[in-house]
């Protein structure tokens, strides 16, 4: 092919494109690169786990001796991208124009100072949660294994950073957190859900907790479990209001069950069979599972048998 | 261990593997790396991310003062790439043989010419995918929280691009971008599908969607949600046939519903239930749900309740 | 702000987030740094690739003629860096204070030699597993697009090099890798899982494998399938029992299929439908389906239709 024409060929399609980016679009950006920063997210969030977990995840920068000053280093640089990124954030969503530029700064430098301060407290509840891993998986070898490999660990772990910035009422950023967990372990907590102690996921996949979940201590959560809203019928309108579940202490709910409804309520101890669909409140101490599975079997000469399901006493533990 | 006995035993080893590289095999590539490249598609749809939302994704070599150059930059930078990896995937699947190494080459580069012209459509078809995702989520807090931390968002943006090579006959490449959306996001979306404008995916983990389905304007997918085919007993025989379903316009499809086979339609305005399971074709303005979803409660004294669940106006409404 | 103020600020933030790490905590590491690296294990199985199938993944560092001089440079890569890997595995879970430093890195070598001499059977149950997914999908356009781009074989191949370690009694390095597999594909499959040749997973997302289930020859399974335990009420008890069924030859899974229960055997031919629930063994020859699947039917006028779904032939083929 000719070169010259290449040349004016690609300038005539670059210009074709950049033309498009006309600004009266949503998707143009008017503040160019203005805003939080995805890949930057994504950065703070693994060398928070160095500070949430000391020792189990490595700086590759620098060979070590004294682990504190790797530490030192690791949260002044977590402060720094954290101030610019919150600094960015104060501008968007809800707290759009509410806040000069000298303010953004004063306000994001009082909200990572906050931050850090609930480290401590954060690290005391991810410590429950890897007792709980523990103690519910017979397939977990050591603890270790818990923190370097677990997926409901990491996503709990995330959520709960997630979620202290969530109360700082950051905007953009949490989310960015939680989704780039979710990204990598297909749970999808929403940073605004309450969750307290010794919370365990196992495998984890398809797992949905919504904004206004409420979860008390010592509950199990299995894969593909949704703890979510009854409609989104109402839209924008609904913004703020309660819309998912409020889930008891020692509450466990085993593979594919769905809890749905800001009303609903599972009481202590309750157990949540695996496949079931919840929309109302369940007392204390109780056991839900699906009735009438029948299924049908058909064998090569075609007979047909229909039977229902025997149902053991522990048919529903899914996990 | 004696270093000379080292070095002969993992000679010895690196010479065991080798050999059995001996071309055989469907996993021994017969031409060397002369294929596309997965890593280099992934740095491709990253890239076009910058040129789909200007603004919003960071270019991280340049200091930017006129971000026109920076655009300009990186389409000079995608087609250039683009250009390659379609070149190389044009020996491929269904194209192998059929084109000369020139003609490969030229044939590329109409393609990559055709695609860019394409751009600005898909834009089009983009900013109305952002819009409707606000409208449905109570939890999105502003357009820029979902242009950035949406993986619905992000998998039907990848799958838009993905679907002008598909449309353009390019093999494999196409394929390679969903599945990177897919791998970050859980959301499954053939780029041979046809998907019309205000498309939105909510939480998203799990969803399917094959090859020949047709979903019209302004439809709402929630997780877990299967557009699929009906059986895979024809193998290859079936490749080409509408095997997935044409879902009509306004359609909502809530979490986990399956909705099969090539002859299925759903028609207008119509909301598919939770957890349904649907192998015909439904008509216009219709809301089908799962019936006698019987339950069985026990508490602690074993006493057996087995009710019937009472169904409000919403309870199918998982998301 | 002032510079003085703000550096002291920062001091404190710093001491009080280091003061924290005293060492009493599980997720404080008594030995820094001193375990399995998550981010080594990635690149780890990166390169395993490279070698699995050769001339599909490229090295990017070199420029390559001779592609035996870069295998060899890979091999010899892998075997010094999983050598390392292994070497401080051996310290923990069942192995802990097991082996003295000298006798792990004696043990930690005799493993990786016998870990490569396993490498050509691993790429013969491979070459299977590419064999079956191109029969078993009319999407799939060639060979290369199924080695480029499905996580099926994706998540099987890294299970398969976990599997190995996992026999060779490598504490957390197996999980690790097969937990990078699932972060990517949404599919996991526990590394002491057993998988016999010519196995298929489609779409994948949300499926479970567990510890010990038992898969034969010429298996497919779809996305959402759960082949699963019953229970883990006994905890830790529970270790090391077979708590996962049996899947015999020629066997078909639908999506969303749970199969649970280590005393669950399913017959040779048997095809398992979609959304089924299984808790006891099925025989030979045999297709399982759900039955009494009705569903409630409104339109806009209110009036509601109760209706069974009429079942065809294939009605429970959910792929």
């Amino acid at each position: 092919m000719n070169g010259i024409i290449v040349e004016a060929e690609i300038e005539n399609i670059v210009d074709t494109v950049i033309s498009d980016f006309d600004g009266d679009k949503t998707i143009d950006a008017v503040n160019i690169f203005n805003k939080p920063d995805k890949a930057e997210v994504t950065i703070l969030v693994e060398n928070l786990l160095r500070i949430i977990y000391p020792g189990y995840f490595r700086d590759r920068t620098y060979k070590i001796y004294n682990p504190n000053n790797s530490f030192a280093i690791t949260i002044e640089d977590i402060f720094y991208h954290l101030n610019k990124q919150v600094t960015l954030a104060l501008d968007f969503c809800k707290r759009r124009g509410t806040l000069t530029e000298e303010s953004r700064a004063e306000e994001s430098y009082r909200i990572c100072k906050e931050f850090f301060s609930q480290i401590p407290k954060v690290r005391e509840f991810i410590e429950t949660d890897v007792l709980a891993a523990f103690d519910g998986d017979p397939a977990a070898g050591c603890f270790e294994e818990i923190i370097l490999a677990y997926p409901g660990l990491f996503a709990t772990t995330v959520y709960r950073i997630a979620h202290e910035l969530y109360k700082l009422q950051v905007p953009v950023l949490p989310r960015l957190m939680t989704e780039y967990a979710h990204s990598q372990t297909g749970i999808d907590i929403h940073p605004g859900a309450t969750i307290d102690k010794f919370f365990f996921i196992d495998h984890g996949t398809g797992i949905v907790i919504g904004e206004t979940a409420v979860i008390g201590k010592n509950v199990k959560v299995y894969q593909g479990v949704t703890i979510g809203a009854l409609s989104t019928r109402g839209g924008q309108k609904l913004s703020g209001k309660k819309r998912h579940p409020t889930i008891c202490d020692n509450v466990t709910i085993y593979a594919g069950a769905s809890i749905l409804g800001g009303d609903t309520v599972i009481g202590e101890n309750t157990v949540i069979g695996g496949n079931t669909f919840i929309t109302r409140s369940i007392g204390a101490n109780t056991v839900v599972s699906m009735k009438n599975l029948e299924m049908e079997y058909r064998t090569n000469n075609n007979e047909l048998k229909t039977e229902e399901v025997v149902q053991s006493d522990e048919w529903y533990y899914i996990i």
